[in-house]
């Protein structure tokens, strides 16, 4: 049982509630019974399982939570990434909310067959508020990185043409909600097209719903 | 200007921070610029308005801040309650996450025609989270109270029918994500339905996804 808050499992946790941290052991954090029984049952090993009352006491634990309310348990795993690929996915950039990037995560694990491929100015998908909101879709369908695959269609606000299912492997491109996609990134997709809103309504959506739509829209093509 | 936090409007900002002073004085918080905006587009005039540097200095009004970063400009308004109705509206039962209740009001407010009624259990979509995920939506389509109207569809995971646009007016009813609705508004729904997700992905979607794709089902009956 651990009593000390200088216990190196301890040590290593609260470090890695920093992205560098993470970045450089290839390692992140996951709270909870709910996440912890996700990676349980993806076949997931931690690198470290900490659980309150029976390895650790618990306000120790608590003390290095990143969420707040305390927890039961918090695992260390190491990352993994995906290569791009599938029928369907969905490729982000400038997303640097990481509410939006775990919910991201887990819209395509409900919609799609490819990984969400992590761009420039994304949220780590591996910080504690991504993974929470990916509700364990991330141990599922780990994130990836690379070039986007297939037929890209840029979701675009003010494309002229409504976003409309397409036939063969498809990547969505997702950008920031106010900024939007980079120029070149929308210049050099094949396809560029618009969720359709009411007149007179908000000109965007935030980003995970308009991610989460544009799935949907893409995934009824088997439908 | 402003010079102490003794001030009676900082005060009122501070308690309004609280539901319960929120009801009782039925008032809101709106914060930023970008929100203020929103409320001078709809044309609502707020009780307090202050600018940093102008109203109040910079430092005092940051400290009654609600949103970690600090704010240029506080405003505070009176809550406004839509009666149901529309073509097409949403009631939610248990949805207590607030960037859920925020982001469930600006996607109807792009999708639908109708009010978001906040049944019980829900979170008060006039706290600051809430308010700061509608993206202003909340001026344009304040939330409603009361009963739904029209064919009420009662979105379930595990109902047998996949939903489809219906003719009339309806209100989509949505629950919290893990509980989902109450038994008895799922047994007095006029229809009940599921969205479509792939086999072996998760077995639900974030509350605010769900209710954005299930308007987007619905408003195509127009398109």
């Amino acid at each position: 049982m651990i009593t000390s808050s200088d216990n190196s499992q301890l040590k290593l946790i609260r470090k890695l509630s920093r992205k560098k941290a993470r970045d450089e052991a290839g390692l992140f954090v996951a709270e909870g019974d709910d996440l912890v029984a996700a990676a349980v049952a993806e076949g997931w090993k931690p690198e470290v399982l900490l659980w309150a009352g029976q390895d650790v006491e618990p306000e120790l634990l608590d003390r290095v939570s990143q969420l707040g309310s305390g927890t039961r348990v918090i695992g260390v795993y190491p990352q993994r990434w995906s290569d791009p690929g599938g029928d369907l996915s969905v490729a982000l950039h400038g997303v640097g909310d990481p509410g939006n990037v775990g919910t991201i995560i887990r819209s395509a694990h409900a919609l799609a067959d490819g990984p969400v491929l992590i761009g420039p100015g994304t949220a780590d998908p591996y910080g504690p508020k991504a993974v929470r909101a990916s509700m364990g879709s991330v141990f599922a369908r780990p994130p990836g990185r690379g070039e986007a695959t297939g037929t890209t269609v840029a979701l675009d606000a003010e494309a002229t043409d409504v976003l409309e299912p397409i036939d063969g492997p498809v990547t969505l491109l997702v950008g920031a909600e106010r900024e939007g996609l980079p120029a070149d990134v929308v210049e050099s997709a094949d396809v560029r097209a618009r969720i359709p809103l009411r007149p007179g309504g908000p000109e965007s959506l935030n980003a995970a719903m308009a991610a989460t739509l544009a799935l949907y829209v893409m995934s009824s093509r088997n439908g």
